[in-house]
Parts: C-alpha cells; sequence; structure tokens
C-alpha cells in the first residue's frame, strides 16, 4: 500500500497523518499552531519517524499562495495571526522531507475530501463551508476547487444586517459585519456575552445565526448552484442549526428556485460532512495523492 | 467555410445570426419577444432561409432547464415573463431544423463569447454580469459554464441594505431588495422617479449605483475568486460607474486580498465585454460549436 502524508494546518491546531484513505489513516498526531519555526519542526519530526510517504498534503490556513508558479508558492500570506505573515510553509516541508508537496487552502482540502470519500461523491460543483472560529469554505466548480486568482474567502462576503434588529457591530478587523464578523464563533459569544455552547436550543440567538447563515446560503446558491452544500465546524455542531437553516434557506429563495433538491428535499441538500472532523486531514491525504499522480 | 446558428433569446427581444465568429457573421436579424408561437416561428423563418448551420446554440433569458438527461430539457421554466412559464424553446428548434442545438442561459453564452473572442480569452474562471433590465449573470468556473443544480442566478444575491440611507423597498416580485430589486434598471427608475439615462452623471443616483454593484462583486470575488469580471448591459453604459465602481470594490475589500490584479491593476480587472452587445449572439454561435464538435 502506498501511504501518502497528509496536514491540516489550521490556525488553532496541526492534525498531521499518514494513510490512504479513510480506513487507512496508520498514524496521526496534532499539536497547537505556536510560532512558525516550532510548529513546522514538530511536524517534521512527525513525518520523520514515520514510514516513507509518496507525496504530502497541505491544507492550511490562510490566506495561502497556491499558485505553482509564483514564487511565494506555499505560503501563508496576509494572515493576521501573529508570526505567520509571509511564511512559507510548502516550500519548507518540500525540501525537508524531498517528496512532492500539495498545497492548498485547509477549506479546499476539506471539500476534496468529501468529494473522494464523504458526501459529495460523484459531484462535481458544490462546497464545504466550515462555521467556527472563522468562516471559510472551499469551492468545487467542475471538477476541480477554484483556483482562478486566488481561492474562495467566504466568510469575508457581505450580507443584509439589519442593525435595528442586531445592533451588534460585527468582528471582523477587515469589514466589520461580513458574514465571518457577524456569524462565526467570536460574534456569536461577544453579541450574546456567553459562549456559543452554553446558549440553550430555543435561543434566538439561534434564529438569528440561522438567517445569516443562509442568506449566506442563498448567496453561494445564486452564484455556485451547488449540487449539495456540507457545512462543518463547530458551530454547526449545535444539531437544531440544520433544519432552522434548511427552512430560512427556503424562505429566502420563496421559491424563485424550482429545483426538487431545494423544495423537496433540502435535508439531503444541505448536510454535515460525511468524514466529520476528519475532512480537512483526509483532504489533505486525497490532494497528496493528487499531486503523486500528476 | 462552415457556418453555425446562433439565437440570443432575449425577454425584450432575440437575435438571431448565422456565421462562425465575430468576424463571419453572414446573416442577422432581430425581433421583438412576443408570444412563443409567433417569436419561434420568426426564428425558424429567418433560419430557413439561411445557408445550412450544423448546429444551433441558443442563449435564453430564464430560468431555464439545461440539463440534457431533463425531460424538460431547453425549456423556459419559472420565468414571470407572460405566456413563456414552460415553453419549449430548444426541443422545438431542434425538431425544425434537425440539426443538433446547444441551450444555456443567455448570461452563460455571453460569458462563452467572451472566452472564445473577447475579455476573457486565456481564462478559466471568471464571469459575465449584465446589469440592465434585470441582472444576470454567466459563470465559468475552470474552464466550463457553471451548470450544478441548474445555472447560476446572480441578480438573485442579498447584499446589505441601509434603509436608513435608501428606503427604497426594492423591485424583485421574489426578494424585494436582492441585488436585481436594488440595481437593475427598473430600481432606478422607480427609486429617482426618471429613467436611468436621464440621470446626470453627477447625480448621487450613481454612487449608490455603484455601492450596490460593489457590494455583489465583493461577494462575487469572496466566492469565485474570478480571474476578471466583464460587465455589460445597459445600466453599465454609463461611463461614470467603472471607476466608481472599482473605486468602491477596493474599498469594501479593504486590502483584505493581497493580489495585483484587485490592487494596483483593478481597471484591467474588472472591465466591459469586448464583443460588446454582440456577446450574447456570438456566445450562442460558440455554443453551437461545442455541440457540434461533441
Amino acid at each position: 500500500m502506498t501511504l501518502y502524508g497528509g496536514i491540516e494546518s489550521g490556525g488553532t491546531k496541526w492534525v498531521c497523518a499518514v494513510g490512504s484513505g479513510p480506513d487507512d489513516v496508520v498514524a496521526r498526531t496534532s499539536f497547537p499552531t505556536t510560532q512558525p519555526e516550532e510548529t513546522l519542526g514538530r511536524a517534521l519530526a512527525f513525518f520523520r519517524q514515520q514510514p516513507e510517504i509518496a507525496a504530502l498534503g497541505i491544507g492550511s490556513f490562510g490566506p495561502v499562495d497556491v499558485h505553482r508558479d509564483s514564487p511565494t508558492w506555499g505560503f501563508v500570506t496576509t494572515t493576521p495571526k501573529p508570526g505567520w505573515t509571509n511564511i512559507d510553509v510548502g516550500g519548507v516541508m518540500q525540501r525537508a522531507l524531498g517528496v512532492p508537496v500539495a498545497f492548498d487552502t485547509d477549506v479546499n482540502a476539506a471539500a476534496l475530501g468529501e468529494q473522494r470519500w464523504g458526501a459529495a461523491q460523484q459531484l462535481d460543483t458544490f462546497f464545504y463551508l466550515t462555521i467556527g472560529t472563522g468562516i471559510g469554505g472551499g469551492v468545487m466548480g467542475n471538477g476541480r476547487l477554484l483556483h482562478g486568482l486566488l481561492h474562495s474567502e467566504l466568510g469575508h462576503m457581505r450580507i443584509p444586517h439589519d442593525r435595528a434588529v442586531d445592533p451588534y457591530p460585527g468582528a471582523c478587523p477587515y469589514h466589520g459585519d461580513c458574514l465571518e464578523g457577524l456569524a462565526a464563533g467570536p460574534a456569536l459569544e461577544s453579541r450574546w456575552a456567553q459562549r456559543g455552547e452554553t446558549l440553550p436550543p430555543d435561543h434566538p440567538a439561534w434564529t438569528l445565526e440561522a438567517h445569516y447563515l443562509a442568506l449566506a446560503l442563498v448567496n453561494l446558491i445564486c452564484i455556485l448552484s451547488p449540487q449539495r452544500i456540507i457545512l462543518g465546524g463547530g458551530v454547526m455542531q449545535q444539531p437544531q442549526l440544520f433544519p432552522l437553516l434548511q427552512r430560512e434557506v427556503q424562505a429566502l429563495l420563496n421559491g424563485y428556485l424550482q429545483v426538487p433538491a431545494l423544495l423537496d428535499a433540502i435535508e439531503t441538500y444541505l448536510v454535515p460532512p460525511a468524514l466529520g472532523d476528519r475532512s480537512g486531514m483526509l483532504g489533505a491525504i486525497a490532494l497528496a495523492q493528487e499531486v503523486a499522480r500528476s
């Protein structure tokens, strides 16, 4: 069995694994994202103790440079995360391990993982959206991840915000009340003065949260016409959110798009990731498999 | 020279042409969109008088059914346009003319035309947005038009609407103040009680219009990461709009996406269609060429 390495390099923690698919992960470790040198060093030390890998895939927090022909390919670029601006991740790992390296965003990796082994098998146009400490997403269009100019930054779209209903100004340092500024975990906590997971299921916080997320999903539906929508991340662990969201998306679309997936089967259209919290890590392994084949 | 037929079947008028590219249009006609039977009859009469075509491409107003294996392929479906709900256009033309027919939205055809001969040559991920009587757009992702569930409906995304600044409630019969409801030609006319083209270039209408359109472009940039943006339609004939829009997009992004196309070269990133008002008609011919090859 050929083995591949995968790194889900998030802003909070890194997950490193060796394997070839969901049922064949032979080694795995995770550690907090500290300073770059230490974090990269821990990842390298892990892979050096493992059986040989044919290639490495990295799904990174961003923004990142994913263009192969760019001098800063493999870099984390303009992240607000202290110490991580313009840090080479892909190149460092490639030189140190001597194997081909694929480098993409963590959320693009998760989308790829879900397509290979999860909730988006056989689909060519869909997206994975994660709602947690931040909001981000990976988009597959016509069978490949979208990388036109850069990569998707789904958390930073603008949505209607009625300040009479919700005076919270938004938490995004760049845009204030963009989607992430209104609906990510820190916005929930700051608006209601308690952590999201401590709010009861019938708290009005969840109706408002579903409203903001549904506005974003409507925009994504109008723009991408996706075959399915996969929603992950810590905030989506609240089981009451899926039905609220499904109803609110239908209410906002108001029958404009007459397709059965939206009208009659929305509970199989808006779904959680089939790989649970392993979409990103397994997607990184899928990235490695792609670069090994190319 | 192999000749192809193209129909840009808009909600206001149909343009029919025979040719093989921008410099080889050998015949062309246009007529108003009246009732289906009459309109389809005029198109058929035109093509029957022309030299033989190898295939026909149709870029239609929508929503339409573009899925080949669907029983209603080639239909205009839930359009609010009187008389045109659930009308077979593609199948009727295919049976009457006996040639392969490609059927897509008018705006997808325009995007394809711009890729083949216009402002998006060599690009694989971009979109064409038209702002006129309605707002619609065609999206190319990884080299092909997006057709995941249906097709893009860019005019119906939701954007922030500050009713203290702009109390106009929006004109969309489905969504009120969606993008089209706030920023298409009829909204301009209704909000300012005069037709858009009669408003002077320094009228505050244009700053507000640029703001709404820029919010939509920011969402499209965050979701698609397009390599270029092509903006057409009657409203974009106002020359003051392009610079207003370019500045407003930069202001709204606020430096978050550190790419030269957005920071330093936005005047070559947000551009008008290179084919002028022929993008849709020529794109229909490009659709015909694709179906003839397949």
